[in-house]
């Protein structure tokens, strides 16, 4: 057996003590926890971005880790904090829905308790760092075999976070950049078939007011400051400029428009 | 027995090898060692944040634990490098002060050496790059169990760094901003008691010249928008303004006077 | 036997989920993988960056390290995926030249495969993230102990990348600055025996067009405000300001040329 994983994704930062604090908490309730960094530069308090940062790296880990996302606008309200179950992992969450979009995606079923069991809380709790005071210990305990149920009674309801949803029409697909990569590219919420389906060999894209000039499968099949079409590694429309950044070519950023539109008349 | 654990916390950054380096150093001289990462996004050479750091992320920490801090302004000079034991911990680091906020707040006596039995180090040591060649090398020693005093002699004293302290007088307190965190919000260096006790039930909090509207326990009690004052997960007397950026709207940073001043004539 | 060690080393920065899947693929391979973060801030596509900070991060890492290196401007051309074995260190990486500086540098013969055997990919494929779907999964079974050979077959050749070679006449030196650090200090491509050997006891030193005022051994000995030339931790001719920025004083930047000229007449 290989010692448990905990994953942590946070809005924290990296110059201050708050991950290092969370990381302490864990290792003081099981030394034998391995952790692993996923990201810690989730935008403050931007629950669309870490809905789509869970949605899109949790599907490539195995079951039996245990993921702590800690992005929690709501800290110190009367939200509650979660463990939900799926796919044989489980993650802790404040309530906020930003693990929802990722259960959308799943074909499993969400089993969701409360963490809500104060003997297993890190003494005193903060009225303001709940990742640290409930959630860490939550995930080091489980990490040392109890059982969710045993962190609270089972959840009812929860927050659902709306993504934006991307329309069909006869015409094609209106939809919208939900993520900006480090490369600029932009991930869409238009599925990659809208461009491979056989009704849409001509289908024109359009990013904003941009006309998206060649359809590729891959970056490399374009000259260089081409915009290109593509089917990107999440299975989305993404649009790309070859060795450039489309982000600042089309002036783009999440929320930015996205059409793909048949044009065969 | 779990593996032994070392964290690091340097002034790196990222994009430099300077990291990855010291990890390679420590796992060739002990392959069992885990590293955690706390962070290397200390500012540069900026000993007061990473005493802050310090202070505010070991406690967390369960015994047992090593850390190498490499904020290290003086190296290459005659400056010292030192190995700590505080409350079961061991610390690596230059004698440059940096730790000595961490061992005020403990009840507990450190216990500290210095590194200097170059059987330990990496030869050839680079003069401006003791963190790879000492200190690295001494975490990944003291791994594998041997005595802190094998590293060096006792130290008879080391670097003391001032914190800035707050002042207390009858009418309330004057102290200062000592870290803006990613949300803005302030963490000042007054007591978190100084808004609770009940001679200060009216206390009145300014950061520079603005008044702080509202005490709260948590920040999800007040309007989005309003300035709040509340005790931190520090236990230190913070401000924030409610979904918004303190640090932002009040033009404060690090240095910034804080009072709290009694309202009861 | 300690459980395998895996590090990463990427271009893709820390608010994308690519690292995140990376992660998952390989723990899903070999849960029993110790991942260890080298660099996520690799600046984008910067193959002379990753050179550099391939062939001076690995020589600190003992044998049996395993190195995912994914910085891959070419991804979806027909660029070949390589395994890399080198000093008993092995590295999986686009065929973009990206460790050749590090072989240059080694005393060490590289066996170099292909990674082209399918059965070990993550399927489907995407057409634009082979680190997540090609090479992790390949890093995940070297860990596991499959043999390189595995993967695919002998490379009989690869992409060497240029890395820009200093100049040595009967002057002295003519190079340049091939990396900044966070502090400003200057990494240049001149050997540091270039300002020690006798015969260049009193060279002089420029960047751009400043003259170095003073040779040190270490950053301490010269005052603060004061530009430096002195061997860094590299082993490189190394340009600084002491307690000061050189990079902002002497406006250089990665490319500046720098020149040790012997002042004997």
């Amino acid at each position: 057996m290989p010692d448990p994983i905990i994953t942590l994704t946070t809005d924290f930062g990296e110059d201050s003590p708050y991950v290092a604090a969370m990381k302490g908490v864990i290792l003081g309730i099981n030394p034998h926890a391995r952790l692993v960094d996923l990201s810690h530069q989730i935008p403050p308090q931007h629950l669309q971005h870490a809905a789509f940062f869970v949605a899109t790296a949790l599907p490539a880990f195995p079951p039996g880790i245990i993921h702590l996302v800690v992005v929690d606008p709501g800290v110190g309200s009367d939200r509650a904090l979660l463990c939900v179950e799926l796919d044989g992992q489980r993650l802790l969450v404040p309530d906020n829905g930003c693990w929802t979009e990722w259960a959308r995606r799943s074909t499993g079923q969400p089993a969701v308790h409360c963490v809500a069991e104060p003997r297993y809380w890190r003494q005193p709790v903060s009225a303001t760092f709940h990742g640290r005071d409930i959630l860490a210990p939550a995930a080091g305990w489980l990490s040392l075999g109890i059982d969710p149920a045993a962190l609270g009674p089972p959840a009812a309801d929860w927050v659902h976070l709306n993504m934006p949803a991307p329309e069909r029409d006869p015409d094609g697909w209106t939809g919208e950049v939900v993520f900006v990569d480090r490369f600029g590219n932009l991930i869409t919420n238009i599925p990659g078939d809208a461009i491979t389906d056989s009704s849409n060999a001509h289908a024109q894209v359009a990013v904003g007011l941009h006309m998206v000039a060649q359809r590729v499968r891959t970056y490399a099949e374009a000259a260089r400051g081409t915009t290109v079409a593509l089917i990107g590694s999440t299975g989305m429309l993404e649009i790309a400029v070859v060795q450039g950044n489309a982000a600042r070519s089309l002036q783009a950023a999440s929320g930015t428009p996205v059409t793909v539109r048949s044009a065969n008349d």
